[in-house]
């Protein structure tokens, strides 16, 4: 088994078999209730997985996706190169337009095709299918296990930020199951508690998925962090009467300018948060921020099925014939913002300067 | 069959019979999947009505109260003077004691306890048990009647306040089903219509109840009004992408200074709406002002069970272990608020002085 961090919730893992292998995610949308682990052996099928949501978060998305070309290529492995290469960009575009709003999906899609071209084209026919196909695998596991290394290097740096004490409020999941392991804003507080710190969470259920109330307060159940749960809509009223000393968040996709993207319903708590003087925090592997993008205003936004809003799962409430709007993630503003955490260290009050600097040697 | 608003949803209604009568009320806990009266012949049950929240929103539970004392006092009538007046205190004790924030209710309770005095004390014993029981029930029967009057004036107010296609957002629900008819916050918007404008509503479904979802959404869709269903986290959302033009909320209790106690999340709204520039509105009867509390700080704030936030009636989605907050209403100070709406007229930006004005004759 590939990746994994001792001790801790392994979201994706890797069995390797002779000439094959098998990818398995943990089927999220079954959390807390059912715990089961569900296997990969196509692109198609990975790329369902990821627009279920079996698998979630950004850089669990990201890890995903690369496996999801590695599956892939070792199921495609016996056709001829051309064959081959032409079956595999099929594979590269069903991950593609599985979701649209995470950059760590198109990030990760970049670095496997950037693998594949090393080895060489087609015409050239140099290197057998099986060869890259081994190559590619090579590289999925490189991307998981550095998205634990860099969750870890990014819990240390933000666990500074974290007085002795904090009640910490986090939106959605960007723990161990958003990522390879350890998780982004989850992991700022993990490593703030490995450090010794008494840390108490805040989690909003964050509706229409449940992400807060499904994953983030089982990943804190789990490890006796304490941890209450909360409806979106209470988080003010929290604030408003001193109970939360810090927020701390995940992202989909950070643009040039410090926009942040993240699950529908930050913006609302960065508002409250910025009213309160709380600082607003946001855990950011590199691989997020994407400078090709200006501005928030150009990220795209996923809407997401009516039924998500209706209800939850089979459970239906809403009023027959209501309309509905479901965007599955919203744009809070750099100005809102108290820092960036990223594996390189904090970024306070982030901007174009200070986000491209992150990327020079 | 007493009150009623031709038409429209009947909250409460009253049957006569012969020396008693009975109290239905639809039970809002079951829409919109199930449509069902429930009767109700004692305090106690009317108190147990409104504790479940099988009616609820502020006025309406003021008018349930008023009528759960005329049953009781019905139930008592053949009791001797003195044994009725004793009996009729422990149920007026069982419906304050019901739940604690909507003023409306105490307002109700102290309405029917005037009456009863009126009638003379125990000790001048000159008035029978019945025919105090006829005269509280004709005193529920009025407070019923002046809901739906109030209500109509509310809205032919606040309906000026509405530009010919508007897009108004609400939260919980301020509608008929909040009221003995028309609605606070929904009434604004049915005189609107009613006035010949355009008007689309977006609904906050409202957790943990879903008040939402269920009830306001089930209004607008059986009047034909547009309605579009957001999860509570959407609504910074629209608003930042311009979307929304109004937002028109109920209360269930204005302290003298102005602040607004309302359902959980209601601050959040308004404070979005601040930020955005949006006119905020709470439709409000002089029942529901609290002159006796000087400020939101004063006003008590119910805590629900945590069942209602790790799920939704016997569907239950949270990780188990979780700790649960779930305070029932929140506090918006007058700041944030453009007008209140009241049967009076319109109160832009809302203070003591403006509010005292309300009571002079």
């Amino acid at each position: 088994m590939s990746g994994g961090d001792k001790g801790a919730v392994v979201t994706l893992r890797w069995f390797d078999a002779p000439g094959h292998g098998r990818l398995e995610m943990i089927d999220q949308t079954r959390l807390p209730a059912v715990f089961a682990y569900l296997p990969y052996d196509s692109a198609a099928g990975v790329a369902d997985g990821i627009r279920t949501m079996v698998v979630r978060g950004a850089p669990a998305i990201g890890v995903a996706a690369a496996y999801g070309v590695a599956v892939e290529a070792l199921r495609l492995q016996s056709l001829p190169r051309q064959d081959f290469d032409e079956a595999l960009d099929a594979g590269f575009a069903l991950l593609a337009a599985s979701r649209p709003t995470a950059v760590n999906l198109f990030w990760a899609l970049e670095r496997m095709r950037a693998c594949r071209a090393r080895q060489g084209s087609t015409r050239q026919g140099s290197t057998s299918s099986a060869a890259i196909a081994a190559t590619l695998l090579a590289e999925a596991k490189a991307i998981h296990n550095e998205d634990i290394r860099i969750n870890r290097q990014m819990g240390e740096h933000g666990a500074e930020l974290l007085a002795d004490g904090a009640r910490v409020l986090t939106h959605c999941n960007a723990g161990a199951l958003a990522t390879a392991g350890h998780g982004t804003a989850l992991g700022v507080i993990r490593s703030a508690v490995a450090a010794g710190k008494k840390i108490s969470v805040v989690a909003d259920e964050t509706r229409p998925f449940l992400q807060g109330a499904r994953l983030t307060a089982w990943e804190m159940v789990q490890e006796n962090i304490p941890v209450t749960l909360i409806t979106d809509n209470m988080a003010g009223h929290l604030m408003a009467h001193g109970e939360i000393d810090a927020v701390i968040v995940g992202t989909d996709r950070v643009a040039a300018n410090g926009d942040v993207a993240n699950k529908i319903g930050t913006y609302m708590v960065a508002v409250l948060a910025h009213r309160h003087r709380i600082p607003f925090y946001v855990a950011c592997p590199l691989s997020t921020i994407d400078l090709s993008v200006p501005s928030g205003r150009e990220i795209p936004i996923e809407e997401r099925a009516p039924q998500e809003v209706t209800g939850f799962r089979e459970t239906q409430w809403a009023a027959a014939g209501v309309r509905v709007r479901n965007p599955s993630f919203d744009v809070t503003p750099a100005e809102l913002v108290t820092a960036l955490i990223t594996e390189k260290g904090v970024v306070e009050a982030p901007d174009e300067d200070k986000l491209r600097a992150l990327f020079d040697d």
